[in-house]
């Protein structure tokens, strides 16, 4: 259950942030899917670090190869693995971490997990850089979903203190999700990019890190997706969004916001449309009731904890001497993990609702 | 996947509303673990609804049989399986659903989920009422769980406009948890009660209902519990809290507010104490860094929506007759959940945490 | 993973042999089916004890009340709950097991695995009385696989050293296994029954038991059933099969006699026959190659072993006492199980099919 | 489920016999527990072809790529992912089938599975090839057993009318087992070797193949493994046994024998020896009583059919066509597998009681 998931279509990780290979496999995937591997490559580029100012320097081709069930251009049915060669490393940057852990890093807990014998170098398992598999298998899902009308895009609702436009909870059409979804820097409200760089600068400039909230929405579902109690869309989306490292909140619809609502204001009621389309009037609940889709646009944002990588110094210990210290991290880190998480949200869904739908079909 | 959950305590829950029984089985519990039925049936009465003026005013006795698995005040290490008999159901209150859905709840999108096939009487399986058997599960579990150092309590941080007090994220103890999980009505600051209360009336007076948020610690968990990726105290955990009817976000130490905050600001460092004891020195990572506890308490709060069911006049359809058509609720029904959902909240937790431990010992 | 199984279509069993219920829950059963509560009796009818001088003398009612997930005649979708309780315990003639194991028996390994925690009484949870859930669970889902084309028939191929007739592996039609899927003592040439009565009623003369094997065979399946690796279908039946308490060997096809044939003879050759209908030419395989469904009958063959209560005085330990000693053990038990284990292979052959049907949907 | 297994300890299959590469991924190995990597390639050399007479003449490196989980020589609890790039496949030789199946193979049942999509080419995912992987991943989790105590070794039975001499069902030992599992061409007495090389060359002669048993035993495991129903020793490796292909039969103990005996003959009573240590006086369960291990050896017997791929004319199909035809199989094959599936065998035992032993530890 550690790095792998899903209940039919099941994702297997592998690979640590400095081992020779990283990759993941698909388990039961339908069988006969083209798969457009350019577009995978464009999603994982959106991943990519070192293409724009927010990320880190790192530069990886992050190309993956596809080495099992794909066939012709179309998915096999039997296992889909793809593999990533890790390139340009520096792992000398992580000798201390090995007595002295990072803050807000897994360094320690890791160390306790796994009695020591954990990879340390870059974070190993832990490393951010395990999403770009992620990212493989959430485009491979992408393309299947869309030839069966489902649509998922993502934007930064949130940086700091600057902030997108929402979407519309009820109105959010396929063609905005679609754009949002081929964006580097994914905003609803463009003018919003120039303050919310300047807030990652700003941090930056301080040696600092910020973090952020992503607002997410799906569009096409059938209605009736989902199961009650352990089996609805919360329950199947949740350990995979907590999956993304920084993830430390994730709401659907209303959220948080429902704690001083009343039923009048949260309740989405059912009504004929003037084409006698049955529909929903609001969208409070995110496009789930019970478990269940509900046929309004599915609406959850996750927010992304600032990471814990900056240039200050810190207080730490040193697990080997048994004593106080202080520690600075080097490296290469992003100030703002925001943006880049943005396609990882957007795959992690994908997985998801696809293993969903496969799973109840 | 659907109303069975876990890795290794795996529980399965049945029954409807208005059926025969409602009841759970857990699997895979250690064995010979003593079990005191008068502190599980404590539990159960902090969630029986009936007891207060918050609560809907259904009498049930709820005194769940516990029918396998038990022998000689011990677990057996076999299945655990307690059942619970319906009494007092009013099944003729819940006519009208069949063709005129309720809004906010799952009556449409459980129909076309089962193809009008599932029990809809009380909700059927999507029903409240099922967490009674969650309660049972979860209070077994945190019997166990006390056995080794851990305690479990949460408080009802927020109803409506109404706050609590909240924990001391570090410095929270045991002590407190324990008060609090033996409480119907829990707050830390009970100065709280009577505004809460007023503002559940005030709903109430408008055939109304209202939300809030519960705020829940642990204490004395194992440093080097969880595993990265999907195998993480949050991935664990989440699943089971969204199984709690009208739980609609969820958030770690900070949470949401990480989303405007610096990494300086987030970081959780380590420090030698004056005894030379390794902790940390904040706790804005609610205890889980890397998805594996990190020593610190354990910090979650969850969102529950304002009940679905008010008696005021609602839009929604006829869909036997295709018709925009008005409702009106009537039944027994909780103007606030709330505090009924803080001892499940607290049991979801009990298993999680308990499967976990099991799955990894 | 102890006592629930399944993909898709989950059992969870409960209960132990002389506690205060038995039962089972299936999860995520296709919803709206009818299910004809009668034939369900009539399967477990075949396993219930009493009714046949092979079996033992406990009597019992057997009687399950489906308390969950069955609604106006039809699955609901959610948890399908049957509970049976337990009548006619004699515990008393098992006060001697605690400290003397039962040769043959889980008596010891059952300690040993719980600390000695687990329910000893009539064999807790070990015991064939929980098969009778089972037989319930299989009744349910053998009439859900008949609405699609699918029967499932088994005979008792052999008892000590008579054997019945086997079955045409490549001819074999619905309608014989339907009428063996109705006997109390299934056979396809009833000639055999006297002689086969014969064995049993001799090994009881020398207080001795007696063991079998078990022909069954599918008819219906549609072709392409099944995953390679650890998906196919005697991966799914396998784990099941050996659930049944006393066997210790399953094969598929030609099985054992494989391992003695050459290439050339054990091929099955595909054909279009005179009606251009493609099938097969012979059944070697027993209906599956790779693991997938090939469209002719599946055969399988399970050896049940002799039942290992016996009056006779047998060799064991008092474990309390440390000394070796002699036991005879009392109560009542059946002189050849084989009969009765029919409808249980039958049961669990019709769940796994049920479940990789929904699972591969 | 297709290509994955394990409840703690889970393995991950992806490749397909003539893509870029096979491998498999280890989820949740316990961490620190050093491999020696060249005792591993020593299993692998077992398995591969091209090294002995009874083999096809395909030559590989089979040299794997440990690309993950695997630092400083130690294991790191994170995933273990092996890669094998293939190399020298002929792809060529299989054009024909893709419009005329293959008998006895799964080109047909696997075209219909996956609709035509399944990569055909030397089998693809259904390919024994596949092992190679699983014979990895086997002696991974041998080494980690053995520090544990436990040895595993298997030797071939019987090939066509050739029987080796069986095990001592309760006398066999851990040093008998480290011999067998270190032969290519393992037997218990060597002078059977030549008959059955005999046999294999006949058969090959005669452009045929033929079958066999593989008989395989355990000492040291640990009394009280497994749980009861489907939770057993047998339950949890008859899923991965039948994962090999070509195994149509299992079998424990005295298997199939037991359906023409006695429970006087099969019961396996307990005594306490000259020495006082507790044990059984005969081994017909196979070491396993209700589903427990019992302190016995664990023995099991696996039936190999005889390769599907022989040279002769046989009768087919050209689905393009709709017309009877015959066909010719080319390419390069093993006129008998046994001697290659015995460390298989060795190895898909060992990844399952090292999960089993992990999952209730």
């Amino acid at each position: 259950m550690s790095s792998e998931i899903g209940k039919r279509v099941k994702l297997s990780v592998f690979g640590e942030s400095h081992g020779e290979m990283i990759g993941c496999t698909l388990h039961d995937l339908p069988a006969g899917e083209a798969i457009d591997l350019e577009a995978v490559y464009a999603q994982m580029a959106r991943r990519a670090p070192g293409n724009d100012p927010t990320a880190t320097a790192r530069k990886e081709s992050d190309e993956p190869r596809v080495v099992s069930g794909f066939c012709n251009g179309v998915t096999t049915g039997t296992p889909l693995t793809a593999v990533i060669v890790n390139e340009n490393t520096r792992s000398g940057d992580y000798a201390a971490q090995l007595s002295v852990p990072r803050p807000g890093h897994a360094d320690h807990t890791g160390m306790v997990r796994y009695n020591g014998a954990n990879d340390i170098r870059g974070g190993g398992h832990f490393s951010g850089r395990l999403t770009a598999p992620i990212v493989f298998a959430g485009a491979v899902c992408r393309q299947i979903l869309a030839r069966r009308g489902i649509t998922i895009g993502a934007h930064i609702l949130q940086i700091g203190d600057v902030r997108d436009e929402a979407f519309d909870a009820l109105g959010v059409r396929a063609s905005l999700l679609k754009e949002l979804s081929e964006k580097r820097f994914s905003l609803i409200d463009e003018t919003k990019e120039a303050p919310m760089r300047a807030a990652v600068a700003a941090a930056k400039q301080a040696a600092d890190s910020i973090g952020g909230i992503i607002e997410l929405a799906v569009t096409g579902l059938p209605e009736g997706l989902g199961s009650p109690m352990f089996g609805g869309v919360e329950n199947v989306l949740s350990p995979l969004i907590f999956g993304i490292p920084a993830v430390k909140g994730l709401e659907f619809g209303d959220g948080f916001a429902l704690g001083s609502m009343r039923g009048s204001e949260a309740n989405d009621c059912l009504h004929y449309d003037e084409h006698g389309k049955l529909g929903l009037m609001s969208n409070h609940n995110g496009g789930i009731l019970g478990g269940i889709t509900d046929g309004a646009p599915l609406i959850l944002r996750a927010v992304i904890k600032p990471t814990p990588s900056i240039g200050q110094v810190q207080a730490s210990v040193d697990v080997q001497h048994g004593i106080n210290t202080t520690t600075v991290i080097r490296g290469r880190h992003d100030p703002c993990i925001v943006p880049r998480a943005v396609p990882v949200l957007e795959a992690v869904t994908a997985i998801g609702l696809l293993d969903l739908m496969e799973s109840e079909a």
